[in-house]
């Protein structure tokens, strides 16, 4: 296996986080460069959820993922093992990426040839939703085990993001998750949100999440 | 039931945090009542938790829970229902709370004659950990369906508490959660770290939990 990338991104000393953010997706428009940014709670699925779109993408468009935790490589490392370009971003402490952050990651892939990338933020709730990275879109995990109350405790969470995935739904049988709560209180906070189930260990809703993927960054790219 | 009562609470302007919660700690012992702050990700049964512990912790100790999130309230609501004196704290948006934000709720709680308070940080991994609130000690759960790798991605949280509770031990059967490699992660980051296993669900482990809590409530009141 090839050595895993580390890059030590760094805060902008610049506090025009909108302004960065703006400029860069406009420079990844240019491109045509989808930019995914992946939002969740620490532990809902979201490295297992890329390694199982991993198969469906395959062919279909050229990607690659950055992978963003404050220490260890192991998520950057389990997407090479499924053969997918992967580098981990360290943020230094920080529970966020910003828009400059975003930037220099993306610097260090290489973004020339690239369809899609997707950036799996730091896991957490609360803050990575208050910082526009200069995505395409956004999208946020939640898992069946965390609870249908989340939209409630989180609203900016759900304010933000384009797609909300629910994972884990091979365990609903042993866990008090409401089906019909979780939407009403995601829609709630936001109508327009795309809900999309899924069980990232059976493949169950993967390719349904692979076509919400396709369709957005062909429209992107066009 | 009774109205819930609802407190914001905001972020200190000046900036000495750590000695606002030395002040807090050092009155808190004066005043015999041990703080115990909650922290973990959304969604890892802060709330059930508390709730298997209302009966345990009946009539041997006299506690408070003060429920912090960004917003609802159903987390004091929810105590309440439980016979539990409680107090919705909300943090304006803001991921953590800082000690004079602890100091606040406090305040308006009265802890006269309290011997125990459980303040139910926001939920979150990361920021929580940065900031001290001025507690006796502090506790961190992770769920079983989180996964065994956290304390290799969020190391701050893990070297800053008294107390790791595991749980949902009772669905270890449907995840890929390994039990030594989770003790052997925390303790490389705090070898001094104290760890429980329960099921907030079955009630498994509670009566243990019970007893480290009122073992510590004991040492500090004395």
């Amino acid at each position: 296996m090839d050595e895993i990338r580390i890059i030590e991104v760094k805060q902008s000393v610049f506090e025009d986080n909108n302004k960065d953010a703006e400029e860069l997706r406009a420079q990844l428009k240019t491109e045509k460069t989808f930019l995914l940014n992946l939002m969740s709670s620490p532990g809902s699925g979201k490295t297992t959820t890329l390694k199982a779109l991993a198969k469906e993408l395959s062919g279909k468009v050229n990607w690659a993922v950055m992978e963003a935790d404050i220490d260890s490589a192991v998520d950057a490392e389990a997407m090479q093992k499924e053969g997918v370009c992967s580098i981990q971003i360290h943020t230094g402490g920080m529970c966020h990426l910003d828009a400059d952050m975003t930037r220099q990651g993306l610097c260090e892939l290489g973004t020339e040839g690239l369809d899609l990338v997707v950036l799996e933020n730091v896991g957490n709730l609360v803050c990575p939703a208050e910082f526009d990275t200069g995505a395409s879109k956004n999208m946020t995990i939640l898992s069946v085990p965390e609870g249908h109350d989340k939209p409630l405790k989180y609203p900016l969470m759900y304010e933000t993001c384009d797609l909300l995935v629910i994972n884990k739904i091979d365990v609903l049988d042993y866990f008090d998750f409401d089906k019909e709560k979780v939407v009403q209180y995601a829609k709630m906070r936001n109508p327009d949100i795309d809900i999309i189930f899924i069980s990232a260990k059976t493949g169950e809703g993967i390719p349904e999440l692979c076509e919400w993927i396709l369709k957005n960054v062909s429209e992107w790219n066009s």
